[in-house]
């Protein structure tokens, strides 16, 4: 349970706001290279941190992000002609580069041009580990880049998606810290191609909870999930949050890793980022397709969702009601949905555009989300105070590994060889 | 005429507002049964005076009205189970039981499970005399369910109807109240299926406008239209309207009845409920159909408008003009529009979600809508000093009938025992 | 640039602001007469200064402009009966005559008539000259009709356009006051017809850019741009802004001439009045074609749009991107927008339903711009102070021509025949 006051804090991230800030701190990924496929392609409309942005990539390959409206008289530099290492402005012919810096006035007689003195807002970025990055904070207080394991890995080891969200940021990676859920929301088949579930729906007698434990990082949170188990072994879980927006798990048995992100479109929007990926193997055909199709198997512990063709839309949404089959629910999954993404997103969108925590009970499952809600809102104090963020300096801070292990109930977790072992990021 | 005050007081019935407080003293109808058709049926969205509930129907046939948002951490009960005696929300498996008690927290461990101390706010119903009603008022304050007449006859006696219609509540109630519109806005014939229209359309001559009389009573107002005739004789027309929102005109000459109730979804939509009866003859088949199709036969004086399939919304509506045909205007009927509710509508919707009755100009026949705006105002003042509403008892105050009698123009009104036995329900 | 209070009060027209007060000195164009085809047709529902009204023409054929909602309960005449001269609202029979006076009130007795206490907001309206034009402003300071040339044209000579544009009044006008623009966005062949651009896009070094100055005057603005020819000669070009937002650029070679006006609707949407006329030859049947059509073939240098059959609405707008094709974009003109109505609805909808004027870089080609906004400030200012527009009273003041004139650089402009003679209006 947030106050009404912390909750707005925590929800608002558009220009001038404490979370605001704090996001504008950090690259975020905002773009798929493939979404500007070549130089001089067709300039972009993005909306990120409630800023409508226009980007381009210029002549020379750089990708500009720039404000959506020419600095002139506002006309949308969404129409304007991406050529000659700039956008030009289709009303009078300003042209702007990827800095942002005016380079023609071609209306202007010469005496009076001024273009030296125009700027476009405009965002750095980097286009990296097949993501376009953009850093929307003060210039020169850029970190590096975070040195996630999958930017490490050769690109046909890795898969990136991402997709709309019509939620809020904070509930959208709350479900993914929250991995408690898994157990009831994911229940049964997801692919809806069993014909039975595979044992009663609501015997949850099987299911061990875990207890939980989060300590405060400089790069977010660490959340630790213990689970007791026969012949004094206990079951660690240990996965974490980065700052500003993203939430990992341990790799799957075969060895899939995964981690995701939310970065806020607007406060009732926003991008979900989803990266996985193999430290030592490329994906074989078959899963990419399964992964662009949205086949709903599970890699690395997540999905796809079907997208709408040539859109970043879920073809499962509110306005369907995320196509849910009674029947299926009945005797089939817990949900009657289809698909893990799908399942999350009705329950994601459906607390509404921005979800009133003033009246939450939450519980001990939910210690992630608390360590969560406190790491960002301590961050977001620091930073009005002039402290910033030591997590936005990235780099080597984000090298890290989920980690899923068991060992003997007397051995101290700090300190177990393997647990280590587990930790540190392989690529 | 109101005051900007009063029509903003009048208008509002969300929690905490004076008029939804009054609201909420009284059962309201809710549902058809048929729209939880069996037990552990599916979950039905519904939103009443501004809330956002969610509607099942148990394992025991009862009916639950709950908070739509789970109150764990907001996911939609809308796609949670309903089985086993409850809810079950998707998320993590928390199930509440018609009362909104929590029955359930499946994943918290045992030693620390708190589900005792979580309740949904959940309202009490009563299923009875063909309607699901609910009561969203303080506990213990729920009195006996209105004893309309028509809640007195056999099923196959009595026709219940129900749609959207997207403007406030009062001015639909209004809308019934003034019966003196049905000369003007549903002369004519109304099916259509004239060729030609009765009598010159705006020859009104004929008409004898009525002198309005109105007085408060318990249950809310009695309007009385006195209307002259020749050889000493006058023609008495006696309508009730009770309080919250329910509107009675007199039985047609084959003695079907019918009573119409606006209840809020919020401030700018209303549910409009009809109900025809006869006290002791059933339906045939064929006046079943013309009701349940919309074929605008006049039945106890109302009709039931055209639905969507499968929807509460009607086929003739804001978007298609109420489907008015200029040329039919011309010729055949007042306002072109097929159907005394669809013409209805049309002015009702017209006059904007909430009406602006600052600039009205109110006239002898709007004496009965006047005297129930005191009435309701009254209501709800009373109510903020800690006066209860005694209409909210309900019981025998609903056992009425309205009355339409042509007695000796000497005869007093009160003590003519014709009068008398006209207003006394048969059922 | 405008400081965001000179941004709000010169953009917002609604009932007591000081530009919509201003609006509501002059005769303003509302309708096509074709749009009310004949005696007793159907009433029209339009919004002027975000006020909602129905148009009706009456059985003597004279057009009522009246409030939208009935001055009784608030029931919308659209729904309304034409007849008998007046507007019968269909709710009660109420009726209204041109002059907005209630004329009929058949639900009241005899005894309490009280329809002679009873108006309508009605405005007075002139049909003439090929457009209904209405005044909204308070009665007895009308003043007489713009006597632009095309008013004194024979109907044959002329031709009137309109069509609803998403944006603010200002910014469209701007856009038709701002003829700089006319080198870049419609740059390039407007049709989409050729195969190739007739020389490269981006090569401005044949434009000669121009030197403005602007003049307040009585009827608004005179706008002067300069260009420096070879051979001592100058080039001239003197447009008009005439209050409250019309402009007009100099006939073409032909003779054709043209002007343009924005009539709010409402602060976020406006009509683009246009008219083409010749002063002494008749429209061929295939110009007449060419613009009802939308063939985007330029006349008088202007277009008129291709629109939606049977509304006025363009075809091309935001939800389509305007149909703009980024191949002919990168090879054809410089928008890849067919049309040079289309291109200029792309530029002025895309800067927002308000443009931002407070974050602006004005240019010397923004010089008749700023004199406009300065211009229509100071007007809505002196009114506040009791002053009237002296523009307002119409007739000769707008009986005037833009000129376009090469003179010796010597020759006085003021002073040349040539001039003179090239601003006096032919018809």
């Amino acid at each position: 349970m947030l106050s009404a006051t912390d909750n707005e804090t925590i929800t608002r991230t558009g220009p001038g706001t404490h979370v605001g800030e704090l996001f504008r701190r950090f690259w975020l990924p905002a773009l798929l290279p493939s979404e500007l496929p070549h130089t001089d392609s067709d300039p972009l409309r993005i909306r990120l941190l409630g800023e409508d942005l226009v980007a381009f990539r210029d002549t020379d390959g750089h990708v500009g992000v720039i404000q959506n409206n020419c600095p002139h008289r506002g006309a949308s530099l969404f129409f304007g002609r991406n050529e000659e290492a700039g956008i030009r402005c289709v009303y009078h012919g300003w042209k702007f580069d990827v800095s942002g810096q005016c380079v023609d006035m071609p209306n202007e007689p010469a005496e009076s041009d001024f273009r030296s003195k125009v700027r476009a807002t405009a965002y750095p970025t980097r286009e990296w580990a097949g993501v376009v990055w953009v850093y929307m904070g003060p210039p020169g207080l850029e970190g590096d880049l975070p040195r996630f394991e999958w930017t490490g890995v050769p690109p046909e080891n890795r898969y990136i998606g991402k997709y709309v969200v019509d939620a809020n940021w904070l509930q959208v990676i709350e479900g993914s810290i929250d991995t408690a859920h898994t157990a009831f929301l994911h229940r049964g088949p997801s692919t809806l191609e069993h014909k039975t579930a595979p044992r009663p729906m609501t015997d949850f007698s099987r299911d061990i909870p875990p207890h939980f434990s989060a300590t405060e990082t400089e790069y977010g949170v660490q959340v630790i999930a213990r689970r007791d188990l026969p012949d004094h072994k206990t079951y660690w879980r240990i996965t974490q949050v980065f700052l500003p927006s993203y939430s990992m798990i341990p790799a799957d048995p075969n060895g899939n890793a995964s981690l995701v992100a939310t970065v806020p479109i607007d406060d009732v929007t926003c991008y979900s980022w989803k990266w996985t990926w193999h430290p030592r193997q490329a994906w074989t055909d078959e899963q990419v397709a399964d992964m662009a199709g949205g086949s709903r198997r599970r890699i690395g512990g997540i999905t796809y969702p079907e997208l709408v063709p040539g859109t970043l839309r879920t073809a499962a949404n509110a306005a369907n009601d995320y196509r849910i089959n009674r029947d299926w629910q009945r005797t089939l999954n817990f949900t009657g949905i289809a698909g893990q993404s799908e399942q999350d997103l009705a329950v994601q969108e459906s607390m509404g555009p921005i979800c009133n925590r003033t009246v939450e009970h939450l519980g001990s499952t939910d210690l992630g989300i608390i360590a969560t809600r406190r790491r960002v809102l301590k961050a977001a104090r620091d930073l009005q105070t002039g402290v910033e963020p030591p997590a936005a300096r990235g780099g080597e801070l984000y090298h890290l590994r989920s980690a899923a292990v068991t060992i003997d109930s007397q051995a101290s977790l700090e300190d177990d060889p393997s647990v280590l072992a587990a930790m540190t990021a392989q690529a």
